[in-house]
């Protein structure tokens, strides 16, 4: 069939290594026996080591947005002032869903195109003793922005010791880009299955440490599925509180054993060749970038469409035409721009296709395009590259 | 490997035909994009004819207890009045979640082994005109015992017509046994992908009809990941609001067809001669059921421990040296019975299989057991059955 043929190079969900769809092809297995309570021991440990942190791992059975809700009605009462750090769609995501919750929210608005700058948290801080909790994007995919977390998590002594909380979005950073959770001071870091780790969508995690612990058992938000008061109860006898999507577990040990045996370090430096592979080619065709190069995420690259060019009908065209399937604008950008995904099961050959087939797409469309360019300059990367 | 020849007979999740699983194990696609939207369009019909409703269907990502939170978040607000019928630990669910997001709960706790009584909620409704929402149980597992929706729906009537909605949970009934949503008159009902809908745990549903459609639009609870406003909107788009398990909805797509190509009221007939089989079965071999036959549940059967014998223990020895899994007592019949699921893909084979375990079993622990009895019981209710 021809859709299976396609490349996909979106932001998430991404491409499931073989290994991995056989892991989740096992027969169904009981959610209260001996089988899953090994799985479940496996994943957690494995996920610790992802999240780099010795905290508490929840196993959640949602997308990635119920982890942000999960963080959301755990770490806010009703009433509590945040400060949300918005520089994209998944930035105003933290905003809606405090909202929602009732928090008093401020919003931090930056540059899209650029990372949130940690004086101005620092200087919010300053301002607002009384912030609970800061929330941040890792990697804003909606843009190709990735912050940095560790300067961000300073803010706060910068500050005079504030005492707020930092949650961290991580969903389409996290295994693709460094983010030492414990080491930095991030207290809450949420993600999902279906980007760098290399599983289908339906699974989302959220790992807390010590001083986010405190405030799940104080915070007076109405929650039940995403308690997370339950999935640490629970936790303790190898389970999940409500029937969780077993066969994804599967799949998920078997990823993270893959990404293991490839080595974190290893895995965050396959992103960013991808990612170099791809500005290099992208500045070579004369496309201009969306995010700065200082701020340019590992995991996804946007590209601003020619001048005069709808991106949505070039995407069409490099789709069903090309075999390469590229994700839109959101929000704003809607569009306006392209965004080619690099991360999970992909690497630079992966590139050198998804360059080629922007390359006959802009011909296609009657752009001006030199064949070619591109892709080379992406090979010059990946030959330079140690 | 031995864990994966094991007959699965516990009341979900449920084994998966090897079609499901293959369209499972399909390469990832776009979630906003043609080939998802198609799929979308697809399962929701599907889904709409096993509901049996013109109404609302949402797809989420999550357990059936996600569903569940869904209903009670957009269809309560806090301070509001509902009635929960509680037989069970799934009816005992229902009053957790509504308590944890603000209602003030009225509990008609019905006998573990039997039906709710329409004529008590008739009483309840009369005394009490400010009910806003009625919570019940199609088909509570934990038990074996199946509800009487459509009596239960008429007490409504019954009470002058009372206009509180209607709210069941089908999770382990939807597909199995009958339940026809809007001719009925039932408000809103939630089920889940890993029961008789042949599916992967991973999904839920919500189905909810035009007075309950007012109410979401009303309801002042907080709520995000769950609001079925946002499901409502996507669905026009052929999308959900957040990324979706996609593999799942693949198979679910695969898995509607089947029961379609089989016919629901096949199925039900199917559902219950299984049900026959193994009662039958038990009731040869002397062991107690738990639910009275009224009462008796077309998807999964309690059977008492004998006197004397730890039923947790002989699970143990009918799974390790037999090869089927069976599911214990919860809550307060934890240890005291052993459940057998026959829900999803499973006929009445499989529960030749499961009787001859069982008697093996009772053998190993040395029960007084009468070999073959149950096992011919079983086949002389399937050459019966017309």
């Amino acid at each position: 069939m021809q859709d299976e043929r396609r490349h996909l190079r979106i932001p998430g969900p991404t491409p499931v290594p073989p290994k991995v769809t056989r892991a989740a092809s096992r027969p169904i297995f009981n959610h209260r026996g001996p089988v899953f309570h090994r799985l479940h021991g496996q994943v957690t440990a494995g996920l610790k080591r992802v999240f780099q942190t010795d905290g508490h791992v929840a196993l959640l059975t949602g997308s990635g947005t119920a982890a942000m809700e999960a963080a959301v009605a755990n770490m806010v009462s009703p009433g509590d002032k945040v400060l949300v750090l918005v520089g994209g769609v998944f930035g105003g995501r933290w905003a809606k869903i405090a909202r929602a919750f009732g928090a008093r929210v401020i919003e931090y608005g930056y540059p899209w195109n650029e990372g949130a700058d940690p004086g101005r948290v620092a200087e919010y801080l300053a301002q607002h003793p009384d912030i609970a909790a800061v929330f941040a994007t890792h990697n804003e995919s909606s843009t190709g922005v990735i912050n940095d977390i560790e300067a961000l998590a300073k803010a706060r002594e910068a500050a005079g010791g504030h005492q707020a909380l930092l949650v961290v979005d991580s969903v389409s950073g996290l295994g693709g880009a460094p983010l030492q959770m414990d080491e930095w001071g991030v207290d809450v870091v949420v993600t999902g299955s279906q980007k760098c780790l290399m599983v289908p969508p339906g699974l989302a995690f959220v790992a807390w440490g010590a001083r986010a612990d405190q405030r799940v058992e104080q915070t007076s938000n109405h929650r039940f599925y995403f308690d997370l008061r339950a999935y640490k109860g629970s936790a303790e006898r190898g389970e999940t509180p409500y029937t969780p999507a077993v066969s994804l577990v599967a799949a998920l040990a078997e990823a993270l054993e893959m990404l293991e045996e490839e080595g974190l370090e290893a895995a965050f430096a396959r992103h960013r060749l991808m990612r170099d592979m791809v500005r290099a080619a992208m500045k070579a065709l004369e496309l201009p970038l969306f995010a700065d190069d200082r701020w340019a995420s590992p995991t996804v690259t946007s590209v601003k469409a020619p001048e005069g060019m709808d991106a949505d009908r070039f995407r069409a065209v490099v789709r069903d035409s090309f075999g390469v399937e590229l994700a839109g604008g959101q929000g704003e950008l809607k569009g306006r721009l392209f965004r080619i995904g690099h991360m999970g099961w992909a690497g630079p050959l992966d590139m050198v296709a998804a360059v080629a087939a922007v390359e006959q797409g802009l011909k296609a469309v009657g752009a001006p395009v030199r064949m070619g360019a591109g892709v080379a300059a992406a090979q010059e990367v990946w030959a330079a590259w140690r």
